[in-house]
């Protein structure tokens, strides 16, 4: 894509639904698919039938549950059959691949109504089993093999950065105390408890300088959105939400590959990519949806978007900025780290957390007066990147 | 999709590449990956960083590798960085729909020129792990959980047949002894060995009444095609073909939820939009390639696409109809049965045979004159089907 990614038609987001993220003993992934999909049709006011194709995000739905072929699955409980049902998978980034698949398959001309999901049914496991599933997002034989686990690889990168530009301790603590706040403003958080720097330092250690307050965990969830025609949005909706880019770029799966590990090249390719097709600058975007896996994660998502230069992005946490009051409001549904990561449904959820504050039905932590969205997700630690940009309707 | 599927352009295959499909006992996931990839891109005379974008079918490097996020690896390894990689899976359909989905992404206007791929490594699971992970494409909590395993669903299938239309034991060997035939024609097959009648029938059970010859067998490999705009497709080969039609469609993931357990819905629905696309009857194909996971699936493509009655697959095989010097070449590679089956790129080794054979390049197995072709890829017991209709460039 140069700039305007050359296809028919605008697109727009005309209906939302989503689960709780956290433990649901009582669920499995179809229920949970099937709770977020129905909540999405009802809210459109329409009949599963007319949905004409199903993308779902599913990172691994066979080292979870040893259930593949999930779309097939989902679209069959929520009787969409004969309709086209696509699983993608592109790790931590499932959902927003498939949320770029479904803008294709609106903007191309191909569909008038598509749904696209996401799911993740992750606490079925023991512990080092959802471990070594979620090590499938990096190179196995390269990485994994040799011992390496994700908060591993992004305690390097923290590593890093904490040299490279004297970043402290308490600094990096900032971002996950300012993701359980903003999780306790959201009942469909993960964790809904503020904590402390204090709190954060005094965790128990998982990967120096990673501690538990640090790291997201682990939840099951589903979400799921409804694309159409931007011209045939108020058939469902009185507040479309246009998608104005939605953009994705690739880098080396493996860490030792890059010139530079406090930099996620296919961030800033792909933010690059969706500013130039919405024709916006960072300057106009009014509320923000950021992949922060770890606080790290946050710091170097900020940097790679273009929101500040490298190193400078602990200083938007002084005086409450990014929390929802401030001048670039982050991750104001709790993030990955209060609000949860159902891994494969993320990217959903951070699209459906935009729709909600750029209609202004976002509740206590409503950002107000915003018409411009931004999502990041990623895969991996950083080998696959979405940026959706989002617009209120006019 | 409505007939014609309202997308901008014509799109062409303009490069091929594929492993031989067996045992690779010496290469991984991305070595055969790789081998294709490369084998494509020297073939259509292109640098890889030409490729704007990558889709890669493949049911589950988590179960058999541990390795997801797949399309990043490989895209990383063919230095196709920073292009968008896209997994997509549909279990044994996940090739056919990847092809869909490069498709969609040309067709469009998106992209003018995009990689498909398909790969799988198969071998390196004991065999029971194997048979558990190739669950993962039924209902894991309605079917495998009570002991079904794909030979069972398919041997009900086949029992089912037999009872209905009164299909002898003798008649269905004969898919697996014309298949055997055909790959020993194929360098490029898992089995190259010639079989009679009397050696299906007195194989080991398997699944009654299926047995070890009526079943394709696990096989390590990867293939790749390059798609383009049909108008700049001359640019890359001498012998561009078109993609005429490219559908897919869903069904019930369960068998107990099917009207009628001999017919595969998906493949009837996804031949209809396909034949209505290309503006086509069935009679006007020259050469086929269909799923033959099992020797009766090949009875039902050949019914439930439209190539004769239900109940009257078997008498196509009188006379070497099916053969590549008869009416109706089947499965010309020697399909999924000899010719092997790595489940996520079966759906781009059906299209690549399909390319050689309108191309003339079909070598001692050509079908002669052959101008229209068409592959149907199912995933599952039918939960997913593709099918799509190749035309050799005028």
């Amino acid at each position: 894509m140069n700039g305007s990614d050359g296809l028919r038609r605008r697109v727009a987001i005309v209906g939302i639904g989503s689960t709780t993220f956290g433990e649901h003993w009582d669920k499995g992934l179809r229920d949970l698919a099937l709770e977020a999909s129905l909540k999405a049709v009802e809210e459109a006011g329409i009949k599963g039938k007319e949905i004409e194709s199903f993308y779902v995000g599913n990172m691994s739905g066979g080292m979870f549950l040893g259930q593949e072929h999930v779309a097939a699955l989902v679209a069959d409980f929520l009787g969409l059959k004969p309709a086209p049902a696509v699983r993608v998978e592109a790790a931590c980034a499932s959902g927003g691949v498939a949320l770029r698949q479904g803008y294709i398959s609106v903007a191309s001309g191909l569909y008038d109504l598509v749904a696209v999901g996401g799911v993740e049914k992750m606490t079925d496991v023991q512990g080092s089993l959802a471990a070594t599933a979620l090590a499938g997002a990096m190179d196995t034989e390269w990485e994994a093999y040799f011992g390496a686990t994700f908060p591993g690889i992004y305690a390097m990168m923290a590593h890093r950065y904490m040299h490279n530009y004297g970043l402290s301790r308490e600094a990096l603590a900032e971002v996950a105390v300012k993701n359980h706040f903003h999780g306790s403003f959201n009942p469909q958080a993960h964790f809904k408890n503020r904590i402390t720097v204090d709190d954060v330092i005094g965790s128990p250690l998982v990967a120096d300088p990673l501690r538990v307050y640090d790291c997201c965990p682990m939840s099951d969830g589903a979400a799921c959105l409804l694309l159409a025609p931007l011209e045939e949005a108020r058939k469902y909706t009185d507040t479309p939400i246009i998608v104005e880019a939605c953009s994705q770029a690739s880098d080396s799966l493996s860490l030792f590959d890059r010139g530079d590990i406090c930099t996620l090249e296919a961030t800033r390719e792909a933010a690059g990519q969706a500013f130039s097709q919405a024709k916006i600058s960072p300057r106009e975007v009014d509320v923000l949806e950021v992949h922060d896996c770890f606080t790290i994660a946050e710091l170097l998502a900020l940097e790679d978007l273009g929101f500040c230069r490298k190193g400078e992005a602990a200083s938007l946490y002084k005086e409450g900025q990014t929390y929802f009051g401030g001048r670039l409001p982050v991750n104001t549904d709790g993030g990955l780290k209060a609000g949860g990561h159902a891994v494969g449904a993320t990217g959903i959820k951070q699209a459906i957390e935009l729709v909600k504050q750029l209609r202004g039905d976002a509740g206590g932590r409503q950002v107000k007066g915003a018409e411009i969205g931004l999502a990041h997700n990623v895969g991996g630690s950083g080998a696959t990147a979405v940026v959706t940009i989002l617009r209120r309707g006019g």
